[in-house]
């Protein structure tokens, strides 16, 4: 391989967190607090992948668009279809990008709709288990499946509890929603009598590579059960504006030893390219630290040692999102699979701008973690092959 | 002119608050605060520009770049230097972009390094005239001067009476930085023993089209000054995150009737295109309103009623910032200029994507506003004339 100067190689990009069915309403939509959201805008869209061409269709848009960003990695909730989530395994297979791909399962009377849900908590157990077998079948080994109850309030304790089976019977990966917004925390405390954590740890779904995505609302003590459990955390720092109510704190997730990666929240983010939500991952937490509210006192504003930097949002873009889910990627050196970006910083007319004498590698690093777009992205490799030229 | 399908026309932007000599440091550096951002990173590159061949090559990647991002107006301050002053108000006539140029005063002993400032107050307002009189000597009907105060921490009284004067015998506008920071409010408290607006309106400087820059810290009084002397505010909102300590509240502003416009504020912003920063805009509304501090009550967390939407994000990057400065442009309409830009949803590869029967025109324009990168914008034209093909 040969680079030419000017250009940057970086370890590919894990993304935590993606919607593959919503890719059609990114960024439309983000008007309505989460639970309207979903009834109004995103459940009628999913319920379209039940038409398995439509969702071949987005899947060979999706799939390399976002290699083309340098997604190398993607973590997805597919559609509730058994027929559209192989699909979406094949085409990750087929375009060549390492991916997770789950079935989401969702049964619950008032937390789904008639026209959008596994018929019963049995039914849904049951395609979980074929979606985990019909992935498996894709044979490729750059996609598995992962087992995906939406959230608590989408699920009947029966759905959940079954999960939580398949995933001790399987040892398969579970991902979820974990205690993102008010009313989502709220919702599991009237329900459980417990918070949204607990409950899923009560039915057997916090587990060693679970990823958790958002948890904005995790208190000292969550933090310490996920930790103590090894399930991750899929920070979207975009979606923290618009749906959490909240921002993560990434740095007490860390020092309570939780793992953390990043993730786009494709369609909940309106920023698909893990580059932009380092940046953004970056800004959420200089606003967690100094608050928001002129009208209040310094100190009673923000939360204080609260701050990443640009490169504690890349360590978590790849080799923080890699290790939540235990996959030998993130870091380019013996050991690990080839996963990889080159990014040119001397395109002309390109995002990115160098200047002699006044850009070390740091700083060359930094402009090109902030700055640059899916058109800079030159060259992506996964596992060594070349999905991007 | 004909616009193929698929390709969407809006009008030109308008961006209030660019920091020119600042742009070979865009996306580095934002880890200091503010006073030690400057000392430490900007001050040093500024007094580059002492150098006029330096600053000839930065306007001449500058000033194309903007252009290709869709920003027709410009609102600059330039370095202290009279010279590369001059240079940039060139660059803007020979690229065509529509901007208001202004050399910075700043000559305060202790908030200005020695090596950087004007060596007196007499010779700072001398200068900023001799400005006025070469940038009006550019001779191009699509470049003014603007008087440019840097900030009150880097001028004395006696310059800052003398710009003020400078505007109300010349009628030429006036940009400075407003009640930005904790730090930058208790610096005026302490040496004015009155607020920094309340301070600048004394030294004359608030006035019909004064651009005041951030103003984030802004109380309803004097929100209310502002709106009363027809000063207008650039709201940055990249940089509150990382030097205002806090959120502009524009619903506020206008409710109290402060014109307000957009700001890329390169390089204290890390997005220098002006669609970007509309999302950016939308994204710290939200955190306004509903807060970041998960460990707080909702009640306690946010400033109700705060967030902005996608469309009025776009009226303040053009019609809203034209109303700032006074210029006929920021729509597409008789009477007004046609600065204008052209952006194509169907590019190969594009960051929009639109979808059959998924996509009305209220969301084509969202995911254009929120998606769309420089390379997707295909043309750009200032004053009827194309800049960019």
């Amino acid at each position: 391989m040969d680079l030419a100067d000017g250009t940057f190689l970086m370890p590919g990009l894990v993304d935590l967190h993606i919607h593959a069915p919503q890719w059609p309403q990114l960024g439309t939509g983000l008007d309505l607090p989460l639970e309207r959201w979903l009834f109004d805008y995103t459940f009628p869209l999913e319920a379209r992948y039940a038409d398995t061409g439509f969702a071949a269709t987005v899947w060979d848009d999706l799939v390399p668009s976002l290699l083309a960003m340098g997604t190398t990695t993607a973590v997805y909730f597919s559609s509730n279809h058994l027929d559209a989530t192989t699909a979406l395994a094949r085409a990750c297979a087929r375009h060549g990008q390492r991916a997770l791909v789950g079935r989401v399962a969702m049964d619950h009377p008032t937390g789904t709709p008639e026209w959008y849900r596994d018929a019963t908590a049995s039914a849904g157990v049951e395609a979980s288990a074929a979606s985990i077998e019909a992935v498996t079948a894709v044979g490729s080994p750059l996609v598995e499946p992962v087992i995906t109850p939406r959230f608590t309030p989408a699920c009947t304790d029966a759905l959940l509890e079954g999960l939580g089976e398949l995933a001790a019977a399987t040892g398969v990966r579970v991902q979820t929603h974990c205690a993102e917004s008010d009313w989502h925390c709220g919702y599991a405390l009237d329900r459980f009598g417990a918070s949204d954590p607990v409950a899923l740890d009560r039915f057997g779904l916090m587990l060693p590579r679970t990823v958790l995505a958002h948890s904005d609302h995790l208190t000292a003590g969550e933090m310490a059960l996920a930790a103590g459990r090894g399930a991750g955390v899929a920070h979207c720092p975009l979606s923290n504006a618009y749906f959490a109510n909240a921002v993560f704190g990434v740095r007490r997730a860390l020092a309570a030893g939780v793992g953390v990666g990043l993730g786009s929240d494709i369609a909940g983010g309106a920023r698909p390219g893990l580059l932009g939500v380092c940046q953004d991952a970056v800004t959420v937490s200089r606003m967690l630290e100094d608050g928001v509210d002129p009208a209040l006192g310094a100190p009673q504003r923000g939360v204080p040692e609260s701050r990443i930097d640009t490169v504690t949002a890349f360590w978590l873009a790849t080799a923080g999102g890699a290790a939540v889910i235990d996959l030998p990627v993130g870091l380019i050196e013996s050991g690990r699979a080839f996963d990889a970006v080159a990014v040119r910083a001397d395109r002309p007319g390109g995002a990115v701008r160098l200047w002699e004498g006044l850009d070390d590698d740091a700083r060359a690093f930094e402009k090109v973690v902030r700055l640059a777009t899916a058109d800079d992205i030159s060259r992506v490799w996964v596992d060594g092959k070349s999905v991007k030229q």
